[in-house]
């Protein structure tokens, strides 16, 4: 049982979803060791104000020190002296009890299912791309990757207003996202060239970023979103001579992703692939890590 | 005696400058063949309107075909069917006449000597900078390399209104611009890291760009004006976990580059190494490719 520092609440865990972050976790990369587990809903057991008692919650990954100049700004999650739950030296969510700061939860409106509120935390880090970009209502986005964050990226771009095309390797993953209008293609032998104002890299592989340097127009943007351990090669003169802007992009905030997934734009009940209670974690792993699976839960 | 097509010029050369990217090409990259050159002042012999004969002049490199909406933007430098004097299938400017389209060419104004006027063309590369990246007054900019692009990119931040930190490894060139204020530092063991806002990797090495991510600041901008031929590794994911813009920037305007030099706040006299007689152009590529030589001009 977790002890609950001061401005902390202790959180029972409802359900969890594995990223494929946690498998990297798992085959040791970044160092990591510990409960690793970042994406959660969970049920607060105890906190200094009463009022959380019982809230159903996400939780906001990034510990943050509240005073340091990005903190100030509202850029907690860059944070210099920050911990990441289950990434960076605070025990994840994959156990019965965790800890959070008060101020990283979000209380999930009744609307959303458990199951569905677990996706919070990948949305928020779609949803990221429009904090950082602006892209003009009805504007052409190309998204490479059809794994779980590249549909997800796929469904909220579109229902913000772009017109999402997504190239992926599975006709049964890209089917879960054409009801929301996002326009789906098998990556074709020969990509096209020069042809995107926006790519989203979401492939996870490390030539996914070279391939959306090459599909990106002159002076257009191609968004990373695969973090992919280890060097990647890219041959910088076609990013160069034709002026791209390649944006790095990571977690994004909450309050962004709680009203498309109550809206029901975005279709995640379809992406779950299969549940496992907590004691069968090892299992669970094992399954996420196959290929065409999508989300696996944990639950306790 | 090159033909001079409908709407061209030809041009009598005064002086060229060789650039590194003269020297790649000599190397066979980019499958070039034929004259190089591309940094020139010359004088009008051959034009339809009478006007522009006997002027001096320099010229914008990029041939475009002003109808495409590239060109409709004024971007005509991305137009997709352009070529480029001395590097994309228009012969270069290191012999005696040189073609371009008027529409191509600047007035030198009397006030800026020839040999000066070698340098309209990189400096409107390192103004390019400034048309696509809002640097505020007084920020911080880190510059990476002392080679010529280098020196004149941290002059011209500086001289508008950054404050620039060069870091080099030749005491001697980087002296060369103290006195138009930027600070310079011998590249240490260790670079500092997440410190700068800005970034510029002008190192024209494979590494410079790994280093200059890592100097960055979360959320800020490395500029990659280093074209390195064949690929280059970096790790994304420090450039995602710290959600880094990376900018590729190449030619600029000349209209930015003109008053700049006429303002005498870049110093190109004292960035002159060696002058030589175009018959010995490949004793002038030799010398420029001499370690601690920096520009090489060539005249008639």
């Amino acid at each position: 049982m977790p002890r609950v520092p001061e401005g902390f609440a202790r959180i029972r865990l409802l359900a969890a979803g594995i990223c494929s972050t946690d498998l990297e976790l798992q085959r040791g990369y970044y160092g990591f060791s510990g409960t690793p587990g970042h994406e959660f809903v969970g049920e607060v057991t105890e906190a200094a104000d009463s009022r959380w008692i019982g809230a159903r919650v996400a939780g906001e990954i990034n510990l943050a020190c509240g005073t340091c100049t990005w903190c100030k700004h509202g850029l907690g999650r860059h944070c210099p002296t920050r911990t990441v739950l289950g990434i960076v030296k605070h025990p994840g969510a994959f156990r019965e009890f965790l800890t959070l700061p008060i101020r990283n939860l979000h209380r999930v409106p009744a609307s959303i299912p458990t199951e569905h509120a677990v996706f919070i935390e990948p949305i928020a880090a779609a949803c990221e791309i429009l904090d950082q970009v602006k892209i003009p209502k009805g504007e052409r986005v190309a998204v490479l990757g059809d794994g779980k964050l590249g549909l997800l990226v796929a469904q909220v771009l579109q229902a913000k207003g772009a017109k999402v095309h997504l190239f992926g390797r599975h006709r049964n993953k890209m089917r879960l996202v054409e009801p929301t209008g996002v326009t789906t293609e098998i990556v074709p032998k020969k990509l096209p060239f020069a042809a995107w104002p926006f790519v989203v890299d979401a492939t996870g592989s490390s030539e996914g970023l070279k391939a959306a340097v090459s599909m990106c127009i002159p002076r257009g943007t191609v968004i990373m979103k695969s973090t992919v351990h280890g060097l990647v090669s890219i041959d910088t003169a076609p990013a160069i001579v034709n002026e791209i802007t390649l944006i790095g992009s990571r977690c994004g905030r909450f309050e962004a992703a709680l009203p498309l997934l109550s809206s029901g734009k975005v279709n995640v009940g379809s992406m779950i692939s299969e549940e496992f209670p907590l004691d069968r974690a090892p299992e669970a792993f094992a399954t996420a890590a196959k290929k065409g699976v999508l989300k696996v839960l944990l639950r306790p």
